[in-house]
Formats: structure tokens, sequence, C-alpha cells
């Protein structure tokens, strides 16, 4: 049994919009991350998204200007087929959690995403 | 897309080793509960166990007398398989995700577990 210190590990990288690897679960990563400024607008085909603010504020929006904004200890799960868009005024630091190789876009022509274990 | 905050839900019961059901994530229930002094050891035979902790301090041992001690903002998966015990000197608020329907005690004699959703 490995304990995992999230902001430990939000201390090991400074860049945005990259999700890190700190553990596995049932074949998903369960990842950190930070985010800041917009990330485009996207979905997941497969899988449901989940997201745990850790620190700062995170809007998801939908495509149909639907939008929640969570704090620290909020989460969401978006469900798988949505489209919807992460963004943050400020940086926010994020557990994220996706099946393993998941590309960060949802974008299933690309290859999986190499996401970095820390 | 639904904002869940863990501190309104975990208001909202009392009971310990009494998870509650606060999201669902590709079949699998997040959910928050609280724990106060020792589970009994288990296993989980099929899944791995993921415990986040969001206030207080949480002791999970192993069969071999391995343990690990988390606090606020670290987390374990207890892999498949492996026997293994939480306990809680005073309460603590944990996250927990498990593949929906597991019993707690991971005992597969048992029908699923009804854990309510909040």
């Amino acid at each position: 049994m490995k304990k995992v210190n999230l902001a430990e590990k939000l201390a090991m990288f400074s860049t945005h919009w990259d999700p890190h690897v700190v553990a596995s679960y049932n074949g998903n990563d369960v990842m950190v991350v930070k985010f800041t400024g917009e990330f485009p607008f996207h979905k997941h085909d497969t899988t449901d998204d989940f997201f745990l603010i850790l620190e700062g504020e995170v809007t998801l929006d939908g495509e149909d200007g639907d939008a929640v904004t969570l704090g620290p200890g909020e989460l969401c799960v978006v469900p798988k087929g949505m489209i919807h868009r992460p963004r943050a005024t400020s940086e926010a630091k994020v557990l994220l959690i996706e099946p393993k190789g998941e590309p960060n876009s949802g974008d299933s022509d690309r290859p999986p995403a190499t996401k970095p274990t820390i």
C-alpha cells in the first residue's frame, strides 16, 4: 500500500493542462493537473470524466450555456459524450480520473496520451 | 453537469462505516463516508479500493504489519485481493470509490450492498 500526497505531487511540475499520473484504480489513471485559462471544448465518447477541485476555482462549460463552477472539495462527473470545456481564471489544482491512455481532448483519432507517472 | 459539494454531503448523515453515494463514474460509486474506530480486516477479490482522506487521519493496516497513515489530501489505492483494515482514532471523513454494489466487507457471499444516494 502506497501513500500518495497530492500537494507533494503537484509541487513536482509547473505545466498546465498536463495531467500527471499518481495512482492506478482498476485500469483508470488517477491524476493531478493544473488548469489555467481555457481548454478547448471536447467530449469523451466512451468514458465519464471525473474532476475534483483541490485548490482554486474551475468552471466547466457545457455546449448549451450550462456551466458549473467548482471550488475546493467540490467534484463533478461529466457524463460520457457530453461536450464540455474546463476553464480557470487563475491557477487551479485538480484531481482527475479517466481510463488509462484516454486523450485529454477525447479525440479518438489521436494516439493514446502518454501521461507521465510521478 | 452536477456540482457535488463533499462537505455538504457529509453534513447529511452522522453514521460511521456507512458510505453514501454522491456521484457515479463509469459504473463506480463515488462515495463519502465517516470512519471511527476499526473496521474488520477484509479484501475485495475483484476490485481495487480507492481512499482519499478529506478530514482527519486514517490508518490502513495490511495483514503483514504493513501500514500507511493518511491525512487530508492523501490517497491510497488498495490493490484488489489485498487484505486490509481501515481504522481511525477519531472521526475521519473519506472519499471512497468502488464498483457499484461492492460490499464494504468485500464478502462476495453477501448480496450487493445497498448504499444510499444523497
